[in-house]
């Protein structure tokens, strides 16, 4: 049975999310609050097909609709991609929990916000998560599913499954914590990232080959609990026996939210390209991601 | 002309470091303290050439020596991988400081131990370094090349021109500090994740799906900075206007070593793979680094 989605907010977000489901199959039903990103939808879908190299034929199923109610009717799964401010997230919410079918799940790509924040009121708050994708979604299938203290466990269920169906890799959390999970692992690099550079210890472009030529690379393949598995003969227990004191005072010893200063972000914008390079550097990006995309899952299924 | 590479120590990262030298057509002189090690290095050496899809062809300028030596006689570069202990250490740099000629650099693969714990008292002091890879070195390109405050400045140059000539990816720091950059940047991520997962917020496997399917994919490609570079419009400085203030909140809440408990051990020996299946994932690992490694190259290449 064909799925129908509906894609609420169609920024790069939401057209990254709709090649994820038109991938897959389903049936799109998208809405956008401006009427110029409305009318801009087909080409700017086709161009965001052509860089990550998807058959722009997966397109042929989406419809781009005038009204929130229209593009709501008979979806399993609202994806919304508001703008991350309280006020226009609780508005949306409460329309959407007025208007969608009671078996219709709404889920936000909020990287800032959690469910309790905008659904807690709301009579549907129980089938209300958040389904935070990493930027952008089509390249990067990883989907932190966070439930609010409402959100019923089935409904987490059907999301976990849902993602699955649409080849995303989902992760689900069990309750709701500030920054979910990959913003939290995020903060700490980019604190410790920030301290050492403006101490003048490395620089910026050291700092990103240690982990783009280092860590980052076993991380692709691996995550860190598998990689500290296989860095000592005894497997994890084994390594957090030899190294977690040592590991454990260099975390005690490691900058905070302090690190982020006016110093560090001026070193760094002198060093990294300049903003007006930020477009065709993001295109080249998610080319490149589209293809390491590609590569990992053909060597995935070699190895199984 | 050719270059003489001597490797003191051939446990697993000395082996690599062989194939790293020997690949880039350095004669290489061998030698580790126990003479079953050195019977076996030639079996060992083919043996990590076959996992890695490497030329055996390339172990053809390697000898075995019986002492230390033979083994750096002629050397312009060592390699030393001996044990993580100060008074080994101490040792082995005070009979190599003797024994080397006076333009050998002297370079130590130590992660946990700075330079001038172990050379700060010799003679010798101002060509000592630490030269920190990623295990295992000939399938993960970054080195982390790290001074004592006696190491000379031509010295570092000189490191730094060598191992890019050998196609690894060295990152230069500065000045001494505790855990280099590498290590540092991974305690913070560890502390954080297993404070989550002792937390119960996520799953062993749902930690590493977070970096394995997110953040280190993009990891992979390009490091943390030029990854916020890209995640705002006007670039940097903008992203951290935008989001510092939350990386920062982030940040402050993070675990530190109060993170690395007897519990999170235990949740993680039970739900990953046993020290039995350590041998095989590792060589598993490798064989995918070395894929990686080969694919990452050529899709470099395509792109400038």
């Amino acid at each position: 049975m064909t799925r129908t989605i509906a894609v609420i907010g169609c920024g790069l977000i939401g057209r990254a999310w709709t090649i994820v489901f038109a991938r897959a199959g389903c049936d799109l039903q998208l809405w956008d609050p401006i009427p110029e990103v409305r009318a801009a939808l087909p080409d700017l879908l086709a161009e965001t097909c052509r860089i990550s190299g998807d058959d722009p034929g997966a397109l042929s199923r989406f419809r781009v609709l005038d009204t929130l109610e229209e593009a709501l009717a008979g979806a399993e799964w609202v994806q919304e991609n508001g703008p991350e401010q309280i006020a226009v997230k609780r508005d949306l919410y409460a329309r959407m929990d007025r208007v969608a079918a009671p078996e219709t799940i709404l889920a936000s790509s909020s990287s800032a916000l959690v469910a309790s924040s905008f659904a807690g009121d709301l009579a549907g708050r129980g089938r209300i998560l958040v389904a935070h994708p990493v930027n952008p979604p089509h390249v990067v299938p990883v989907v932190e599913l966070c439930p609010s203290p409402d959100t019923r466990p089935e409904i987490m269920d059907r999301a976990e499954a849902l993602m699955r169906d649409v080849a995303q890799v989902p992760v689900r959390m069990t309750r709701e914590i500030d920054g979910f999970v990959l913003n939290r692992l995020q903060a700490v690099v980019l604190a410790e990232a920030l301290s050492l550079i403006e101490q003048g210890i490395v620089t910026p472009q050291g700092l990103d080959d240690t982990i783009c030529h280092g860590l980052g690379r076993r991380w692709t393949l691996m995550g860190p609990m598998a990689t500290i598995n296989l860095n000592a003969p005894g497997g994890v227990a084994d390594y957090l026996e030899r190294y977690g004191p040592t590991m454990a005072r260099l975390a005690d010893g490691a900058a905070r939210g302090e690190a982020f200063t006016p110093g560090a972000a001026r070193i760094l914008a002198e060093a990294m390209p300049g903003p007006e390079q930020v477009p065709s550097l993001s295109r080249s990006r998610d080319r490149r991601l589209a293809a390491l995309s590609r590569y990992l899952k053909q060597s995935q299924n070699k190895d199984h």
